[in-house]
């Protein structure tokens, strides 16, 4: 069983409201060292498979066909082996 | 400048309908491999700090009083810094 840790990130070209409202919230409380704020996802996936190169290659293709939007996201993918569960 | 790369997730033992709603769609593609898909936030902030300790602190603020909800969530912070602005 292997972990796939799965972080999508808006690309640098596309406005991010989310963060503009962070960023607006974040003036407010006083965090005037924050410049910039971007929001992407953080997608945990337990992937059963013999090895962790087919973990992240399913990982990769649920991001493909399902988890990002290839127009205007980037993905990237961290595979790590969790211990089996006895 | 640094950039504070903020990882929240949900607690362990909190309940995650949006990772259920994505696990339920990976089973409808055929992802039978994935076991379980939790979705948390990434947060990547732009921090005007002398060093990465003091960037991490400001991050560190900022998700206590603004990004994560200490009742749910957990949060991780890695600090990496960035070139200058020429």
């Amino acid at each position: 069983m292997f972990k796939a840790v799965v972080s999508i990130r808006l690309r640098p070209s596309i406005l991010d409201p989310q963060g503009k409202a962070v960023m607006h919230a974040l003036s407010n409380l006083g965090f005037g060292a924050i410049a910039e704020a971007r929001i992407g996802k953080l997608i945990e996936l337990s992937v059963e498979a013999d090895s962790a190169e087919e973990a992240r290659s399913v990982a990769t293709s649920a991001c493909e066909k399902l988890l990002a939007n290839p127009v205007m996201e980037d993905f990237e993918i961290d595979v790590e082996a969790l211990e089996p569960a006895v």
